[in-house]
């Protein structure tokens, strides 16, 4: 049996514990929706002001020159590089996670002109699957998406499939992929490897060289605390920055965005990865976020992460018996930073618990899920919110009718 | 001649005067940019304060709800509308205006797809010409774009033309062009009319419908006074709304975005012109600012554009002599809320001018560009930028090295 002294004294001993104070989080809530919208820097919202009132009030345009703006998302794009093994000068950030994947996948299409066929996971996030279908629907010469279980995925990498589009972590389970191992499937097949490390990035170590990856997006406001949608990001590596078309071809991915040419000139290296004006504001907000993030050792993130999932499953199941039915993997090596459980009316017990101070995310159709990043959450937050659900389901709060009303967003 | 009691007579009898108060400038500062970014509004400072701190770092991922973020787009959208003569539902808020104009683009390509060819016009926005280029080369089905002088525009409307594609006002001269005779004219050739508002939003009441228009983008951060790298806005009247195909096909456009199905369907009405998570804290401030200007009556902005560009028209002249060439229609009507006079040395002398406090834009490769934002601008600075630009020119201060310097943005 574990108690909440473990839970305690595990902080005590956590090297990470001093990052807490460095995000504002409300007084009394366990926050375990980090991998859907990170906490707050303290540094970000000091940052923002700054970036309204002096670089946008005072400096007005000539701030794209003296605070740096034009530079902004390249430099924001190395930061989140050095948290994914990238080099400088692959990344940038620029638009959102939807908007980024076209133009990766886009790009890959154009390295693989002979083959048509994107495939991915069945249940791969939504939205990839979207812009993927957009994608191919606009392309309409045969290219199609092909959907096929996890499974399923390395024989399914025949001679047509351009690109394999999988995201490392799924949001649904929080179950990693091999990513080396099946990049270098995809090799094999002559297909190009690309990565959404939506729930990757800022969560734990990733090096996107080493495993063999050739394009990647992910999202700015999730563990890299960037704010309500921040911008994303995309990866391109040097050997195919300049050979691939990026079709989403604004005035920022021109090599001469000031000489107001009337035909475009795709910018060399990573830049041509851009496409309109970036939300400064907003991405002011990542940048400070990711100066904060870029102070933690990711091996430590890592290993905390799997103590406190670990932490928190066996508490839950300690609490809750067999109420609930884990979705992610035991085994915290092949998960992501978050835990999922099956429960028949996840939605109301999700409600019922954020009325208890304990926040969460509810998937469709029935997974209560469960993110922890490891900067801002404690061992004894796990503990209390193994308690607290423990305590809906046992006192059926969760049978109420206002927590059964859906609201908007889910 | 006129002089600067003229000018503060103007003011004096200014019914948009005390709208200046509403702006946070710098003390001492002539700014005439505000076609390229506008000036910061007191109330968008505090706006993204209160975004930062309560709705992002108390509400997190509740202020999805309670702070109304999933609506954002719609709302901040429908407030743009009123400006431009869209009926509620007709607007978003969302990405870049380049990110924008490749989904309406995109959709009017689905509206005619028996025709390939997108016209515009020489000298267009680049970026709107980049983003045209981009879209008919990654379709590679023997679409074009094809670029005429302005006067061969309606010549050129042949039976292959799906869209023709114009900004309203010319980013360089200023000059307006006829929306309703180019749109009746696109019509009678069987095509559609893009507009790009993004020198007219804001800055002059403009009619979509009454216009025949078919589909509109602009800009959020000139006239609108949204922040650097203000989201942008995209109009899509009903008629077209459910029957073209919007290709950036992300979550948010999705009929339910948080049914999390694997399969794309588009949602109804205007949702489905969004693609991913919105940049919140950038369209915080754009919304905020937008309540300023919804103050404001645009007959009374268009009166008072019309009155100031045209003073400082007549000051510079009376100033400066034949130092300069006149870009800008002589013609009040005919022009935007800018005028733009050629100079050999523009960039110079605009470096010289921006030192002694009057902001205006080089537009390459010789263009002097002031623009007028008529709810901060005064009689008095128009005056006082000509009187400077005078100063500049008769003392040759552009000759001197440190102005001939090229910055990073010019």
């Amino acid at each position: 049996m574990i108690s909440r002294a473990d839970a305690a004294a595990l902080d005590a001993a956590d090297p990470l514990a001093p990052f807490r104070d460095r995000f504002a989080l409300p007084e009394g809530l366990v926050y375990l929706d980090g991998n859907s919208l990170g906490a707050l820097p303290r540094r970000a919202t000091a940052r923002v002001a700054d970036a309204v009132s002096r670089e946008w009030g005072e400096g007005l345009i000539r701030s794209w020159n003296d605070a740096g703006w034009i530079d902004l998302p390249r430099r924001v794009g190395d930061k989140i590089g050095r948290l994914v093994g990238a080099a400088p000068g692959e990344v940038v950030c620029a638009d959102s996670t939807s908007v980024n994947l076209w133009k990766v996948l886009a790009a890959a299409l154009s390295l693989r002109p002979e083959r048509r066929t994107v495939l991915s996971e069945e249940g791969n996030f939504p939205t990839d699957l979207y812009v993927a279908e957009g994608l191919v629907r606009l392309l309409g010469k045969g290219h199609r998406l092909r959907l096929v279980p996890k499974g399923e995925l390395v024989a399914a990498l025949d001679a047509d499939v351009a690109a394999l589009l999988l995201t490392h972590v799924d949001y649904r389970t929080g179950e990693r992929h091999d990513m080396e191992r099946l990049s270098r499937a995809a090799h094999a097949a002559g297909a190009l490897a690309i990565w959404d490390l939506a729930h990757t990035a800022g969560a734990m170590p990733v090096d996107l060289h080493a495993a063999g990856a050739d394009l990647a997006v992910g999202c700015g406001y999730k563990y890299l605390c960037g704010g309500p949608g921040a911008p994303a990001f995309l990866w391109v590596p040097k050997r195919h920055q300049d050979v691939s078309l990026q079709p989403l071809s604004g005035w920022l991915g021109h090599a001469e965005p000031f000489a107001f040419e009337s035909a475009y000139r795709p910018a060399e290296g990573i830049a041509r990865f851009l496409c309109g004006t970036p939300p400064v504001l907003s991405m002011s907000a990542l940048d400070a976020a990711l100066d904060v993030l870029l102070e933690a050792d990711l091996a430590l993130v890592r290993a905390k992460s799997e103590s406190l999932t670990s932490f928190f499953l066996e508490a839950v199941e300690q609490a809750c018996g067999g109420a609930l039915r884990l979705v992610s993997p035991r085994d915290a090596a092949r998960r992501g930073s978050q835990v999922s459980f099956a429960h028949p009316d996840a939605y109301a017990v999700m409600r019922a618990l954020v009325a208890r101070g304990v926040v969460g995310d509810f998937r469709a159709p029935d997974v209560l899920r469960f993110g922890f990043a490891p900067l801002y959450v404690r061992f004894v937050d796990a503990w209390d919110a193994a308690r607290a659900l423990a305590d809906v389901l046992s006192s059926h709060a969760h049978e109420r009718p206002e927590f059964r009303r859906r609201e908007a967003v889910t």
